[in-house]
């Protein structure tokens, strides 16, 4: 027998159009799945404000997906997840991208060197601190807040020879080369876009961690451990809701997702929710 | 006699803190007018969002101003001022920054070739190709968006001799050397805090014209011709409000007025007006 909320969407939202990068890796994982995604793009971008100003913003992005009848709701982004944390009061299973990082960070690092990066307001919050300290105490953590990478994604600086997205990673993570991490958290859902630069700026050697997509696993394993998965065998259907549309949304849009995704968008005034 | 509407303040509204930048002008053309500012960094930036958010937000914006008894509104924000035109419908005098850098810009060129920059909003919506068109028809225009201006500017990244703004200026700006332009308009009160490494790429001969101050000055003429002056010889007082406020704020408010202004600044709820 299949369970009616089964067959209910999986809510995921972001401040823009970064986790659209959990949903293709959803996608992957659970393609008989519906997806409901929200982006904020009418404020987007969170990371540079306050923690009063990211709660409410996030409780209006919540409030929006549980009218429509989501199953699940995952916060698809670092800023939101940090300043959230565990204590969300809503009334089905609930996660953000910070857990799932951390517990792959600590998982795959080797010398017990972890670098992390996120926005402004991750990096203030202390959540992968505090999540990573308690998996591993004695794990040596390096910060840094990378507020310029949301910008230069957005803007579509993000080719691997181009100098510019370049000397940006360069500017925030050369600390973090001399440290001698061997493991780097992209703490921002918007950061494995510049991976491959990141990647030649530190080297191959330093294993990356895309928060985005291990919440997408950990999400998927949550909904098979509570027996919460669609089981009918059709392919998922994928509505994508934004607070403003610009010109370039298909362009930005599909950075992150990998696909045109424009005919199928509807706007929300999220302000009064 | 002094009429009592001439001590009321002008206003002034921008999507965050770069309209300080024309603050800071006033403060010194005009030192006995009251001032009341408002910075919607809530939602900044505007520059990239859609035509009908712009006017939304605006709309909220002026709406605070009113509030205050102001006898003017200054709209220091490029995006703003090329969303809303000339056709805005308040009880009070109003300018935007177009007309006034558009005007400057005319009078300034000798070869009648004009680089506009602006955000992607001002560039989209031609409003200083329209004025310009409008005063110099033979004129050549050279439009570009600089879209990471803004944040590298928030970023604090404005040291003349650091490559990294130089390399943001230089992508942008490197077609307009080519095209022989001996005026540039800085179409953003952003813009003006990263005018030296602008004159450093394009050369001194290039006249830079600083939107927000062009239009302190017009503003100041406009009061003039109208007799709305304050003639009571007091100095003026000055009022900052923001619709958000992050713990870099006094920091980032001192880049564009130059003084400290972080105990004199209240917050507004503008998603409720």
């Amino acid at each position: 027998m299949i369970k009616e909320m089964d067959r209910s969407p999986i809510g995921v939202f972001d401040s823009g159009l970064g986790g659209l990068t959990v949903v293709r890796e959803l996608k992957k994982l659970l393609p008989c799945e519906d997806i409901v995604y929200f982006g904020d793009t009418g404020r987007v971008p969170y990371g540079t404000r306050s923690r009063d100003t990211i709660l409410r913003y996030a409780q209006q992005d919540m409030r929006f997906l549980l009218s429509k009848n989501v199953k699940m709701i995952i916060a698809a982004c670092g800023t939101v997840s940090s300043i959230l944390g565990d204590g969300v009061d809503v009334s089905v299973p609930f996660t953000g991208v910070v857990k799932p990082a951390a517990a792959a960070a600590v998982k795959a690092t080797k010398n017990g060197k972890i670098g992390i990066t996120g926005t402004q307001a991750t990096i203030s919050s202390k959540s992968y601190v505090k999540e990573i300290g308690a998996l591993a105490p004695d794990a040596q953590l390096f910060e840094k807040a990378c507020s310029l990478f949301v910008p230069v994604v957005e803007n579509g600086f993000v080719g691997i020879d181009d100098p510019l997205p370049e000397i940006v990673v360069r500017r925030y993570l050369e600390p973090m080369m001399e440290n001698g991490i061997d493991t780097l958290i992209l703490g921002c859902t918007h950061f494995p876009i510049l991976a491959p630069i990141i990647s030649k700026v530190l080297g191959e050697s330093v294993t990356l961690i895309d928060a985005g997509a291990e919440t997408a696993r950990y999400a998927a394993s949550l909904l098979g451990e509570n027996d919460m998965l669609c089981k009918d065998g059709k392919s998922g259907k994928y509505s994508y809701y934004v607070s403003d549309r610009t010109d370039d949304f298909s362009v930005v849009a599909g950075t992150f997702l990998g696909e045109d995704i424009s005919g199928s968008v509807d706007r929300v005034d999220i302000h009064s929710l």
